[in-house]
């Protein structure tokens, strides 16, 4: 695959994970009967919010501000979601492959953007992990639960087992061009083998 | 009016607005029975919040650190509250007035920031709507309440709406003076009228 | 004692206050029955919390990006409370020492880094207490609880009030070199008295 080719690629998979990530924010308000514009703000929140944690914590302008295409692909997702919201649950299984896509994608993003702006190892895997679980937990806060991630599915301990791996590869010459995606496929699939198999970190509660 | 009386027109409507979203904070959480100390957060979270989360998300110090007048009327608003609390209930309807000016300001003066710092007008149209509102938002998420804005009274559409109509205006010269301050008594008006009424949007759970 | 001691000795105090800090985010979201991985993330939140939103109200970088021994401090703490869980019950008067103490600590930090960058008393005040006292409520916020400083045990109202005494002692030259001292050991000493014969505010919601 060519860089050109390459970057076609993740286009349509940042799009996909935006607008994956828009749908869960607004099924979760939709199951609050919150109002459209409510689903509409939760939608955005879930969608972006990692990310503008990460640029806020950096200390840079947030970046949606600057690329409106989130803001439609948001609203995108928030129409789908009204319109279509009877049948979603039929497509439960392809809206968790989107967001586990958007989980990936957005983690080692994160970790891409912390070591451009100088960050160490450690540092740029918490601004990986912030970035691609803490629009779900903002989500969640907004609609007042307990963040989902806290609890479940080792969601967020698959975002930083991933963002470990990409910081190991890409210290080797070897890997030098599939160090972020390597990871980003080894996400998805834990993920679903997690899912499928109905896996749980050991509960530390019973000994 | 010339440009000296408008300032200072400005001034006395920013100065309550912030007032009254002060108080509004206040009487959210002496409902909830927290100490003063709490009263007092609360309030300062509904009063500065919105145009914190601004200054941050556009990479700038919070505007309160600077211009401390803010912090001297959220003490005044919380005094109020704190010592007149039984007689509020009496004053619903103007602290609305107030707690309604103060929305449809903060929304314009989000929306102008916004512009001034070189955004496109859909990015400073969610700047303005988040300048507007999300001072509630964070109030309802310290109390652990579901943000009402996500339920009631399409406080958040009048919002976007208002904010809207100025980037709309301003593009014609005839509006030059006037695009702030249209959507400001636009904003107020359908308040009280969605408020007086009882409407609500439709209701899309229903059907 | 000299400059070099004296800075020592703040080391050790951050330290401690730091994984005292986890330690109480750990146990409340172990209380929640967290996963791991939760436990860890809410014990990173109530130790970084008040610093990063301090940091970012002043436009500045999260400070643990920088320097990544907080990052390495949390996760001691988070395993102290993980492993010593059952034991931790014992220790809660040792607990409440060092989380005073980091209390005491980062409060006064916040009113110093305030002063730095230019912020008048006031501002920096706020700073202050926001810094000392915001990390339990990110914690609160995170696992669903209204914040406990809003209601209990004066712990907010100390804290200004150390802020404030700091502020006024360095105005004095006699104070130069303990005025960052002496607010930290008044509020270890109230909280102390506070709790022992528990002293609370008096209760506005009865007259």
């Amino acid at each position: 695959m060519d860089a050109h080719a390459l970057d076609t690629a993740y286009q349509v998979l940042f799009v996909s994970g935006t607008v994956a990530f828009s749908i869960s924010g607004a099924l979760t308000a939709m199951e609050k009967r919150f109002d459209p514009f409510g689903v509409l703000i939760i939608a955005f929140s879930t969608a972006v919010g990692g990310g503008t944690i990460r640029d806020i914590l950096i200390g840079k302008t947030a970046f949606w501000l600057q690329d409106t295409l989130y803001l439609y692909l948001i609203l995108l997702g928030t129409i789908i979601s009204l319109f279509f919201r009877k049948k979603l649950d039929y497509l439960r299984n392809t809206l968790m492959f989107f967001d586990t896509m958007g989980l990936g994608l957005f983690t080692i993003l994160g970790a891409q953007i912390g070591l451009a702006n100088g960050l160490s190892d450690i540092s740029s895997l918490v601004l990986a992990t912030i970035t691609g679980t803490f629009g779900g937990v903002l989500r969640d806060v907004l609609v007042n639960d307990v963040p989902v991630i806290f609890r479940r599915e080792i969601y967020a301990t698959i975002s930083i087992v991933g963002a470990a791996l990409f910081l190991f590869l890409r210290k080797f010459e070897y890997f030098e061009y599939s160090a972020p995606l390597i990871p980003v496929f080894f996400i998805i699939l834990i993920r679903f083998w997690v899912v499928h198999y109905k896996i749980a970190l050991p509960n530390i509660y019973k000994k």
